[in-house]
């Protein structure tokens, strides 16, 4: 399947979307922290959500309403979770849902609602309230991306299309990362669009296999929060034939994929103080449970982050952290490279000249790939460099 | 049970035991890197060790030995952690028992064998023969707990005495942090003897009970190592009657745990950058297994970790921790405090003086407290701040 880029694309490049955002007051600075995305009718939507025990209100109504209602419209806020803050949560995440609908003329079980940032602080809801209605809906919108960002340093968004029996569909993203980022899931809120023509329980399917390959595997410091979702909400505005299964759901399920993996790369790219982008690759495992747990954890190996920032080739980190994820493998078929420089074969360390480890470590992107030996299972897991400024942002990070 | 401390007590401190230590070579400086510790004959050994499913090759000899023998010395070499080196390393550890054994005159498997350091490097064993038959024995030695050091910043040792019929049995550890920690097993080695006359069955069973409350609930950055191990050895030089059971196990056990939990704090203080003591305390839980892991889950979040060097009293990353630790609770039943002030009760958030929150955080210890509110269980993890420091260490630290 050919999945074609678009250039500048946006949350609201598919056919049959809006979005706008303003600055609320709830960022410093007169910086985007609230976001309209509006979807015309007929359309229908997915979700995935955080499985951390402790669900946010926003997470409760947002799960609620996917149950009862198709979707037209998700309301988004940064910088404060409205998480842990006793009964007013809920009733603070209704409002935004209440407001969002009279604002746009449409019932308030059609509104998806998002808060992302500080635990334990309620919503100011005057400030929610005025923003809310201040919103402007425009047909090109980048603002959505950007109000949803906290401690993202730039916004994370992409289009892209495909070609379906001759006709463009067009699927589109947007993330935002990047503290408390872990599976499952890979906390941190996710749009996608479409304007594809599609079933229900299709769209749902396709949306869950892709967060299990890209946002499921990437992590950043191995919390997790009450928060996380991602949502996807097709328009329908595309497309002769309704997709159910077989091709033409696996073509789209190409193009969603893609969408999911960029953007959880760019998470983790954009991990709180990073400077590297870490992929950790597993071939050779038992099954795929395996892989995926082997990719995690040495992925999550703040020993390992630590020596990537330093540019050092390290290679017993990884294969400590392997030896505790939990994965089987035979030690003496084990084989390792960084950046395709082999240091491990069959169990026993092979020499190799560690400057040009160490130049090769010197660049934005480092490629940490064990080969377990005993399978044909494989699995991919993207992580950040753990920095000094990762520790500065998250001590100095006020409550 | 009364536990009185022993003034600079050492491992040698109970009767039976000599130690020493020397320089071979293996770190910069001439820093004590390689120690012995010799026991009486008659004595008797038990371990635990690391649940990572690679065994380092000192750990597979040494449980060899324990189950085939009564160990007469521990020999220990620092820097290096002669793990996963291939087949060379099996052959080196049992030398290290073997030049052991000749130079005190006992046999091979009489030798229990600890590495610790760098993964992935062969031991340089000519320096390892030449430092062993260097070594001198003496009554009061405090060179053992110092060339067990990686990047501990101190030693950790302590001795203490408790009375058994009129007799006074000692018990003394010492143990090495500070990176790769974490619980099961907390990462590191620990070394505890004790004069008194107890029964094989009896030593492991209260080794095991102590480091479970102990070592297995301290993390410093949720790593585990290859070689983690607590060995303790009883000289039985002390009393009259064979400790078997009863009022005198528990006894032994109040000093072993008092010993193990000195040592854990003390492995979390001296942690890798850190700059505090960190103590999470859980109470009202349904199981002690869920306890333990609610404490251990807080204890490991880095996002916690760093908020405590930050003097920022952000307990919502403590529930968020919590949330995703897979313990059950209630919500509206949870209470937090950090450092006894109140900041959550029955679930909603508690008004408090930041100021005078943030003022109690500047102490070089941390009290995280939170009551889950649905049982009677109860648990306490430990752990450190996570700093500036401690990312430069380990992204410095050199293969």
């Amino acid at each position: 399947m050919q999945v074609n880029d678009i250039l500048n694309g946006s949350l609201t490049t598919p056919l049959g979307f809006q979005g706008g955002a303003v600055s609320a007051g709830l960022k410093p600075e007169n910086q985007l922290d609230l976001a309209i995305l509006f979807a015309a009718s007929g359309s229908i939507g997915a979700g995935v959500f955080t499985k951390n025990k402790i669900l946010a209100p926003p997470v409760l109504i947002t799960k609620e309403h996917l149950a009862t209602s198709n979707p037209r419209a998700i309301v988004v806020n940064s910088a404060i979770a409205n998480s842990v803050v006793g009964d007013k949560g809920l009733e603070d995440a209704r409002t935004m849902a209440t407001i969002t609908a009279d604002a746009l003329n449409i019932n308030p079980g059609e509104v998806l609602v998002c808060s992302t940032g500080v635990i334990g602080v309620p919503l100011p809801m005057d400030l929610i309230k005025d923003g809310i209605n201040k919103i402007k809906l425009i047909e090109n919108d980048h603002g959505f991306s950007q109000a949803i960002m906290t401690t993202d340093t730039r916004p994370k968004e992409f289009a892209v299309s495909i070609d379906m029996n001759g006709e463009k569909i067009t699927v589109a993203g947007a993330a935002k990362g990047s503290g408390m980022i872990h599976p499952d899931m890979a906390t941190m809120l996710a749009f996608l669009t479409t304007d594809a023509r599609i079933a229900s329980e299709t769209l749902s399917r396709i949306l869950s296999k892709a967060v299990d390959m890209s946002f499921n595997m990437v992590t950043v410091d191995g919390d997790s929060s009450t928060n996380d979702s991602v949502l996807m909400i097709a328009s329908g505005q595309v497309g002769s034939e309704l997709i159910l299964n077989g091709q033409q759901e696996e073509d789209l399920q190409s193009a969603v994929n893609n969408l999911c993996i960029r953007l959880a790369k760019e998470i983790a790219r954009d991990g709180e103080g990073a400077t590297k982008l870490i992929e950790v690759r597993i071939e050779g495992a038992n099954n795929l449970d395996e892989a995926r747990l082997a990719a995690r954890t040495i992925a999550a190996s703040t020993l390992m982050k630590a020596a990537v920032f330093g540019n050092d080739p390290n290679w017993g980190r990884a294969i400590a952290a392997l030896g505790r994820s939990g994965a089987d493998f035979t030690e003496n078929k084990l084989s390792l490279s960084i950046n395709r420089i082999e240091m491990l074969k069959n169990g026993a360390p092979v020499p190799f000249v560690k400057d040009e480890a160490v130049k090769s470590m010197e660049s934005t992107e480092c490629e940490i790939y064990i080969h377990l030996g005993i399978g044909d299972e494989s699995a991919t897991a993207w992580t950040c460099d753990l920095t000094e400024e990762y520790v500065h942002i998250n001590s100095a990070y006020t409550t």
